[in-house]
């Protein structure tokens, strides 16, 4: 107990020691204590909370190792989920103070304290039984140890007993994927996703005055200001944002209460609700119980769907970000019309050079994103009767996406998008020297005409108006007052 | 002319004629007019409507043969587009002649007789443009014919100066990938899936007296009824529909009015708004047009969003079908506790055997649309400046989601779904068999005791009864009144 | 009989009628006989050769219409198979004069003449049972006729007792699915990719001794040469075609011996064996017998593993098409290194612009087959137990990829690839403003002070050779002896 | 000097810092040294041996934490390579002293001991610039430490002009990217599919004599043995390693000597041939020099190749623990053909229930590869001018796939496949109760005669024998002569 406890202090600040060093390690230092379960005895490390079902899954699982652990917006979940279900049996009858010692033990799982007690992979049974086995086990260890009660003992708090009271794997697994799906899009996604539309707003504004050759096709086309050329970009991530924010209605449904198979088996009328309205409580954000506790357990097509919005996403960022390394390509020998922020020495041999790194992480992240929809979407068409066993997978996917969508949103605001300047004496150049003003003649000339004035300009390297003058079409004083780039940037009134 | 008119009016019933048939025939039956473009002149089936540029990409394009042809919805949305645009253009000024020559023409192409004169694949240029010409040559000859003008003459309606007035390729091809999908949606997927879905729903009525084993893992787990597990299929197809519902917003956003790169050059102020409005119009439907045209133009997130949620439907449908073989398996050695209906001799070796086909055909309309979904999000991700050029391969694998999805859902539900029995016989003998009622004694004995019972019987091959009196926990009479499985379909009080 | 005789003849030339039409048409001049299997009688056209297997899929499986239809290359392997069986079953001792009948009326259906009498759609029974009922009543019925009976009697050629005699669907539609893969790889892939290898040989021999500004991050790097840049892409397609050189031997492996579940029951010892080397003495090509006839039906793996050198070749399509639209952008404000040819206009609306629409093509081909990886791969992890049962639309994938891949490179190559110029005078400008020829000072100055010089340079847009002497670095003549770009182009000696 | 060489100590064995921590800790026991490149200094761990580029990377790029860091294997081959380098660079003249210093920091960097100074996640710069700078100056300070300078200092041993020498990041990361991949193949995922492979050839040959119901179509199909089925997996995996055999050849051409575009600009004429032979040298494996470095820089076509061979192995894998699983479902409701090892409980709710966990995780870690699969095309298509740049996220992609499919199928061999025992009588009961042995009779009775008996017995719910003998086509005594399970395990003699 007393080692139990001194451990438990060190755990803040301890290191996460892998499964694979765990059993290769014969140190004379390190403690056990037995634990057990309905298939026997087993020893676990004094120094954690975890239980014998935890340690067995570590022993038959060493796929992936810890790259490959559950990420921590789902421990926390389960931290959520373990306390609101606690407060809810205390209201069915359950002892208030076990449940007070289960709420505190649940607050340490949410404050990500205990997180290094979680350390076990995606790659495990797929309902994600033994992670909430993981959390049973490490909360009743912690709910005992504050209790004072002796690690391991299950008494006064067991982990199926009073810990999982009222819940099954199959309800319990599902419902935290959706809890940490929501958190995250929630406190993460979408403020990334809002900070880079204001900063691409921001540049699309003061961009707004600066007339430039548009580019369909890769080709020269008719003329666009810089502002309008980003206020397609902001129109994207805004429309991510209604993306995101319109799975969140499926998504917030939880399947809590559907225990084994969806029946509610062995919970009480009203649990669900309760539970539902308790971890909205708890997080401050909306959830409510599943309509239909089946498909709940058996599908995940809420998150199969939102992961199509993270999808679009990433579609979106991709084509913004290969714009802006475009756009910025040079320094002499690209397009050059716009500069992007220096961070870093861009080459280990060609001096001076500065590459677009924001825009290639932030492509990079739109691969893997894309990538994930069709493991999510392989993984979330394969559910069996009543339970989808790909559980884990798909949500790690899930919250991979959201996590590199957000992170590197932030990081391509702040280390890209903000700093971006206009060449303006470029993009001025490139305007002018370009054929396509002549598409505004097509009211003056007619199309067939418009084409012989463009078609001999470029065949013989001259200007637009030279063509056009020595073709008879038009005087130099009607083609100067016609050609007006500024008139080409909207519709006629 | 004569000729031409004759042919045209043949043109309903005669066959659709390769490409490749075209140019290696030489029959002395084949005529030919010229037609010409900017490039020159160029020989054209006289019995065809399109021009020299539709038949320059039938030349260059050569790839994939007819049944790569852009699908007919979208050259109906075309017949809407050209319509809609030729009465605004008329408020705008356009002669009302040529302007009511147009609609007529454009109503043929909505009728889908003039889809033979569409012969242009996918695998053209990105921006669709061979394809929006296709429809102002179709449209303009066919204008020409009804005004009695020569065919190839350009007079009294031109296919650029007026069909394709105040468009451009760039914004006309995005609007009528919008108005097709949404169609198609609206007119034909929607329908399906609400049939299906009623069907389910029928039969989940139907089957919910029906107690039978529940499975989890695979493996025996607490009972449900019939009626319940099929409920999880129709929340599944009712989430489905309210999934694609969801989409529609952005996806009624039109394009039209950006012309060339978002600006509305060579358009006027309103048309765009008045276009979406005549196109709503001409369909029954909601459209707008769209809050940012250099987005419209640049992206098709709408559409990427869109196959997200035909994704979804796909994986819906493959969990759905996969159940529903599995539970048919047999007919001796597989679960059987369905009868699937007998639509065709199963094998042509095999007599007797009767194979769940329609599960088999739509899990393979799920794989097709899961691979759609990886191309439509890499061809969506590859937009450049101005344009995306990836146009037409989008919008092809989007219809052939929609329409495989409403095919095959409907074909599902009539020759599958709607057959469906129950074997109760078969039911009600594996249900009893199981040791998975168990469970419900977890709140009597406690989770390690209910264990030892069922591990006891599982082991012995022995019934539950038999395990949990022999172990003394319960007496028969105790047993009985605690085992039952309509006691485990729900909650308790 | 005599109508039917009639109706076969013109079959040649009528048009493929769409089933849908067929059923919906009450035209009086449609005559019908009746066709019977297991299940009962039926209505089938009088001019098709088909039977009751078959109208009862078409009835049952109205899912995607004509474009879905099971691809011609499929088609013809049927013939194929169907020839080689009937020879190796006389030796077996079926009838001479039945297996003679056979042997032409496969003929008929190699040649492509029967195309039309195989209506079926890819999402049918996933085994293909009924497009090899469709060829075995096809190829009785034709072979019937060749003989003088009657169609529908079947005699003296039954579909099942001769046709398919010694075969079931599930080793005959995995034995087409290969004969057809292999032949298309062959006979159309393979040749076109090594004409797009040699037409790209032929330039980069003739751009050898352009020196050019290389881009490596978009950004200005050293230089190389026009003709070193196109070797990359020669290598390119070089190893796309021995990848899929390299699928052909396990591709090569037929199911066909291992009738309805691989042991082979109701065929002859060494069936297997005379039928693949049949096989290879019709095609002209290697087929052998698969080792293990269990995985030959249950698993597709041979066309995932294909599939997967297909989608390598896309790739490497897509990278070369996007490099050679990017170096021919402009015609004033891109890169403008490379000069497309000009095969049509461009635009609707701007006149003159032409676009690298050949690229278009074949990047959205390069979509479409990286999405139908994901298909092939999902439908080939799908099967279960001694059948895979996504067959048909494998295969449809599969050669959809292979025709797109060998039609989109031949149109590319005839139509892009062999008119590439290269505009010297631009490369020159370019490679002559470029900062990045400091690199060949790093022996002479060391890494540090090149990168001062360049980035002088780039602050102050002088040469580099302004900022080296005026660091004092070198003198001008020096410098000149220094950088010179034809050093760069290899190590040194 | 001393506080970073005790801390160097320490490192082997204290925990791992996230990089959010770095920065917001504040700790008054931190200490840091100055480090500095071209864009000025920055403050690095004292205890850590990366350089100023290194921690700029840190700094920039804050995406994903410490799970999406690049994986041991990659950098275990940055100690390779530049070990091999600075031999040969030796050999051209470098200073032995210092050759023999990075030689023994690379031995560090390729023991792991030092894989704790490699801090930087997958999305950073697209070339892994960020990470070949990384080893360049963790080796250069450890060489520095070994030659008893002072870290930071870059003397005696520059990470750039000595570590580094004769190489590029583009040329760099490609070779590192090769020989991590190859390794891993070899070492780890080839014994590791071997294993698998014999674990199911053994259980084959020990199931040999069991005759079974076959099925296809889910339905009852033709006997064959259990043996026999599991010879369809051992194929499978028996054709997976030649699969991933075959792309070593391919995957052993390394870019190193291409530099910065592919020319091999800075390096000498055979350095890549000697380096590649250095590498091999090393790491006992086959290596080669790349024959063209522009496709080895600017295309990854042959990790999108190798990883094709990988997501065939996972089809492979999700085939056959599917099968497994559905053959061990039950205990009583299911097949349970097959009995799977008890490794853990399976339900914290439903006691004595037994899950087919090891075939959860490895159809999890299928999913997974098959979207990776998606993830390396969509990376390995992006590709621009002379440098692909997706990198880093390409070959974590593969790595993770690697390791993945490894780990599982060690864990499913260990855990699962050796323990698999078959429930004969189970078996035995269901092969007598099928329907299925009536295609025996095809050759006695024909294909429609005993289609009748079939469908009567299925009908009547009684035997075959008992239908076949009231249909009055064979006695008693011919039935059991002919219809013998035996007979069906393979063709006629």
């Amino acid at each position: 107990m007393v080692a139990a406890r001194l451990l438990t202090r060190n755990a803040l600040t301890k290191p996460r020691v892998p499964p694979r060093l765990f059993f290769s390690t014969t140190s004379n230092r390190m403690s056990y204590r037995v634990e057990r379960d309905t298939f026997g005895e087993l020893q676990v490390p004094s120094d954690r909370y975890w239980g014998a079902q935890t340690q067995r899954s570590l022993q038959n699982f060493d796929i992936g190792g810890p790259a490959e652990r559950l990420p921590a917006p789902l421990i926390k979940a389960f931290g959520v989920l373990k306390k609101a279900a606690a407060t809810v049996n205390v209201t069915y009858g359950m002892d208030p103070k076990v449940g007070e010692a289960i709420q505190q033990a649940a607050d340490d799982v949410i404050s990500g304290k205990l997180t290094d007690h979680f350390p076990l992979v995606v790659f495990q049974t797929g309902s994600g039984t033994q992670s909430n086995m993981n959390a049973n086990e490490v909360i009743s260890n912690r709910a005992i140890e504050i209790m004072g009660g002796e690690l391991g003992s299950k008494k006064p708090v067991h982990p199926n007993d009073h810990v999982n009271m009222s819940q099954s794997s199959n309800d319990s697994f599902p419902t935290v994927m959706h809890i940490a799906a929501v958190t995250e899009i929630n406190n993460s996604l979408i403020p990334a996703l809002t900070e880079l539309r204001d900063a691409l707003e921001a540049k699309s504004k003061a961009f707004d005055h600066i007339i430039k050759i548009g580019r369909t096709h890769l080709q020269d086309a008719t003329p666009l200001t810089l502002g309008q050329e980003f206020s397609g970009y902001v129109q994207q991530v805004t429309n991510g944002i209604e993306r995101v924010k319109d799975v969140l209605p499926r998504l917030s449904c939880l399947a809590q209460g559907g225990t084994a198979v969806g029946t509610g088996l062995n919970t009480r009328k009203g649990f669900d609700v309760k539970v539902a309205a308790e971890i909205s409580n708890i997080t401050g954000l909306t959830f409510v119980t599943a309509p239909n506790k089946f498909e709940a357990l058996a599908a995940h097509d809420a998150l199969v769907e939102a992961h199509g919005a993270l999808n679009v996403i990433a579609c979106s960022l991709m084509k913004i970000a290969n714009d802006i390394r475009y756009l910025g390509s040079g320094p002499r020998c690209g397009l050059g019309e716009l500069s992007l922020p220096e961070n870093e020495p861009g080459s280990s041999i060609m001096p001076g050079k500065v590459n677009p790194t924001q825009c290639e992480a932030i492509t990079m992240v739109a691969a893997q994103v894309m990538g994930n929809q069709t493991t999510v979407s392989v993984a979330g068409a394969s559910g069996q009767f009543e339970l989808n066993v790909f559980k884990p997978v798909i949500i790690k996917n899930v919250l991979q996406s959201i996590r590199l969508l957000a992170d590197g949103s932030r990081s391509l605001t702040k280390n890209c998008i903000v700093g971006i300047e206009a060449n303006e004496k470029r993009i001025n150049t490139l305007l002018n020297e370009s054929l396509m003003l002549a598409t505004i003649l097509n009211s003056h000339l007619g199309y067939d005409n418009v084409a012989k004035c463009a078609k001999k300009a470029h065949k013989e390297g001259t200007t637009l108006k030279e063509a056009t003058l020595s073709l008879g079409f038009l005087s130099a004083e009607e083609f100067d007052a016609a050609v007006r780039p500024e008139f080409m940037l909207h519709p006629t009134e």
